[in-house]
């Protein structure tokens, strides 16, 4: 069953395996017009690098990664033209030798067991097509998403940031859409960078919280009662690999609530800034919850696992959002004979 | 933008608005040849009615809704005929003057508001489509998978449970797939049936959470890498009208959690019996999250509002898991060229 | 798998079996604030009626239908509200008792045994879903369409007319947009009058051809390379219970062109007014065959067979082709980022 | 809105200009475990290579293509892996010099005025999108249809024949599913050679009638209403290139005959092997028209045009005709409850 696509007007259909001859993804749905920011894209691919956003090689998983996009169809001098435009990233680094007992000893914790069980013959070779590695295409969809929206609407802000590190944790206050940084506090950031660091060499990981505040959305987007806006956030965010919650708004939270506090400050952080399955315009707030990364000793022992995986999910997020706002955008332009 | 359809293979259309004529569903892709269980589906919407399902009237809405399906096609002396379904349900006892000053006074906390800036011209009356009355027609398809699941599944098991009503709680360990009750903790229950008996008297009201149980569910069902299990019981879940959040497993609580002891003890508890996207063949464990019902001033006095949607969301959920679960049966039926 | 709903963005899903409950269509995607027509609503049922459009009854099938629709939802004080549009018309005058041999005998032509080995367990009634009957839900999606149009496309005209029945043929250059009446040639319409009507006396049936033509159709509408408007237009016809053929324009006769000449002149006749997929603004012209209905004699003793099928698929064929543009004129908000 | 992709469980997205980096197909659906047999694909884009299948080059296009296909994805040790297969054949031998005039004066016969039209901005170079060799991507998908094929159903053939091009016509029983040859008539594809060439010298170009023959097809496929087997197919053919007629079985010839004589005999040739839009399992028979294709004296000049698209549409009509078999072969898996 087809189950790579992802997104109703503006979609993306991904391919690759880890260890494969290439990732990629081809967007379909992509108005004709836009200007095409190859160094937006560059950028995005860049920051879902290993080693803190390209800034730190000492953290997360050594493989060196150039992931050098090639577009292949789509764009002409500069400009999109309407048709799929398709991106490939060849992949270096294989090293696949590493992973061939991989065959016979399937890794505790990854979806090598559940993946042989389900289609018989894989490629196990670095997790395959379950490899992080696939979020490559994601966010190169996001990034031509994001090239559509600086026109589409411009002011539109979207940010994510880790709020929880394992044991470390950053106040409920701490984070707005105006926040800088993977971590938007110095002190926490460099702890937790520590915390990082020393893992990596222990062989240990940790999961934790991505905060997300989207500022200046556009309000009317969502489609009841099956495309709710949260809904869709919901799906686009629990399908990234290592994914286990989603919280809208005050989330898990709200059950201790009382409902006449609730409704009548109506804060938009209580309620995320989507009623009804729509947005209200407000800001919308929304965190996710990651498992802690399975830790191989084989990998670990060679330098070459991740001991988090927050940092890098940080702009896979981002991408999903931004391609979800922009489907409900072009969805949206037929919710009324007079618009 | 059509956004009434759920699912890939099985699916349900869904329509209605809570003072229109009737609300109904139409269920597409149901195989030829599954015994149609009246009983089975009066049971289900037995469970959505108003009252603790339809045992107590003194808590939640006051509104009296017999809710009789009529089966306009589909089905033929008794069995499905591989065509499409379609079960309506009039609404009768709209009292609908009680809502005509909505008109011009959207109520707070409902999407009233939302819906006119989206639509313009909308049916204000009782939330229209927005009411909680459009889950009906998710019970209808929930009933029709689960009579297909009796027998491509006939072991499995999806229970929902309330483990959270405003401040009162349940243990942890206090439930699992054998558990009974909308509460299953007789003491807690009775607690919370008066928090809600006063609330209701009141005027309050309290959001909640959910805890599911899926037992006995096939393995291998997930499709990589946009209909993983777990997105699409996410989207299939916070879908559901106050739902704000959604957990599998740990959840939240897996960001705190060291990767060593996570992955090494892997307990599907932690997973959430889901890894890789893909479901390992042991249970399901979710949770999600409810905001209180918007208090209306108005509707309290009458007596006609829920203190607490959880008791009528249950039946919603588990509905919802049905679908999805079957729907993801049928399309693992093309997952190798061997079976 | 869900094969009942038709169309992208506008779209209808459909139900029924001719003698069952109800035959119905719920309409998803119709855009808020548009003025609901149910006069045009009757009259298109009307016109699908037996009796050659509901005049004259000496020919055609005998069953009188009532087809009396009733709206359940989307709409609201007259006009659409954005949420989904479910008209049903319940089926009246089933005598199923004339179809219970049937059940051991399928009829020679018609679809019930390829149904039987397919499904195993159907409604063997009157052709069950395969029935003719089948397209009062494609009507009555099409007029819902045609109210939206008449908002987007105020000027296009869609009209189908009979140009050969059995052995009577009109002129290649007897039909445009500006024809009136089903075959029109008032002679010609006489004969073939006749000619159906001793038919009907006689048990005997006959095929035909359609020919359609839209005037003031908008340019640029087509999704290359897999929506193009030439494909979805023969999908959307040869779609129709007895249809076996559809031209676009020369169609068959091309084939003796020789390209100097024919792309020379470039008269829109000989495309058909779309090129590359995509409509020029030129007029639209296609035809279609059907063939002679199946005559099962004991359906013709009692006077209740249709000897010719044109006359009740001339609305049907124009009710698809309203949808199919609707809905490109939809999915083309969304082409360029400057519109 | 997107619309690069075809089919429903077995899906192609296909991607490419016809002067941009690379045309390519992403086949999502394919069950795991499918011997890929590279041969195979070589072989099809072979005979969809200008020059009579590759063995003339006197007759088509002189443009040197080798199409050397690059397997990127889904496939891993000589086998499928369930994940996306993406195939990339890079374009080469551009000389978009020729084409340069294009921009300032579109072509007529071609696409370029509408395409421009519609997106505002395009990739005017050999028409881009709208190229006839968009259609490698159709082949690339329909060769990994085909080994799938392989393993449902084995003795599946099916053959595209030419049975007119301009003046020269085959009579009506020279074919058969075991004729051999692109035109199954030793002396008349002699006469059709000739007239080929001798339209390539002077500039003159061709449409005609391609008849295709499918045998051993399995029964009971096809999806009523909307997806009906007959619908399909069309949608499929009439969305190639130039193709601008289809017919089904007797199609347009069936509108002069008479019910009793064209039921009672019963042949599958004149019902084509489909009767209720589903599969009998007789002979399925099919007919497409092609315009003739669009002569640009400047090509024509340089020796660079294909006098006639049949030879090299009838592998694309069959790799069209191949998936759109398979995905209802992979769809009617849950046609019933009990298989």
């Amino acid at each position: 069953m087809k189950a790579n696509t992802f997104g109703n007007i503006f979609t993306i259909t991904t391919f690759g395996e880890s260890h494969g001859v290439a990732m990629g993804v081809v967007i379909d749905g992509c108005p004709a017009g836009v200007a095409f920011d190859q160094e937006l894209l560059l950028e995005d691919l860049r920051r879902r690098r290993p080693g803190l956003h390209g800034k730190e090689d000492a953290i997360v998983s050594g493989r060196n990664e150039e992931d050098l996009p090639e577009v292949l169809s789509g764009v002409f001098e500069g400009k999109t033209i309407g048709t799929p435009i398709a991106i490939i990233v060849r992949n270096k680094d294989q090293r696949s030798e590493d992973y061939d007992k991989i065959k016979k000893n399937p890794r505790i914790g990854h979806a090598d067991d559940v993946w042989i069980e389900k289609y018989g013959h894989v490629d196990y070779r670095g997790g395959g097509r379950s490899s992080g590695r696939e979020t490559i295409a994601r966010v190169m969809g996001g990034a031509v998403a994001k090239m559509v929206l600086k026109e589409l609407a411009p002011d539109l802000i979207v940010k994510g940031f880790a709020t929880q590190i394992g044991p470390i944790k950053l106040g409920q206050d701490e984070i707005n859409c105006e926040s800088e940084g993977w971590v938007p506090n110095e002190e926490k950031r460099k702890e937790i960078e520590e915390l990082l660091i020393s893992a990596k060499k222990e062989g240990e990981s940790y999961g934790g919280i991505v905060e997300i505040c989207v500022g200046n959305a556009p309000k009317s987007l969502g489609q009841p009662v099956f495309h709710k806006l949260k809904a869709d956030l919901a799906h686009a965010i629990m399908g990234i690999g290592a994914c286990i919650s989603f919280e809208l708004g005050d989330g898990m939270g709200s059950a201790t609530a009382e409902g006449t506090q609730f409704h009548n400050t109506l804060r938009a952080d209580q309620y995320g800034g989507i009623r009804g399955g729509i947005s209200t315009g407000e800001k919308i707030v929304m965190r996710a919850s990651f498992k802690p990364t399975a830790t191989v000793m084989h990998e670990a022992k060679k330098g070459r696992h991740d001991p988090c995986i927050i940092p890098r999910a940080i702009p896979v997020i981002e991408s999903m959002i931004y391609m979800v706002l922009l489907d409900h955008i072009m969805m949206a332009k037929n919710d009324r004979v007079d618009k």
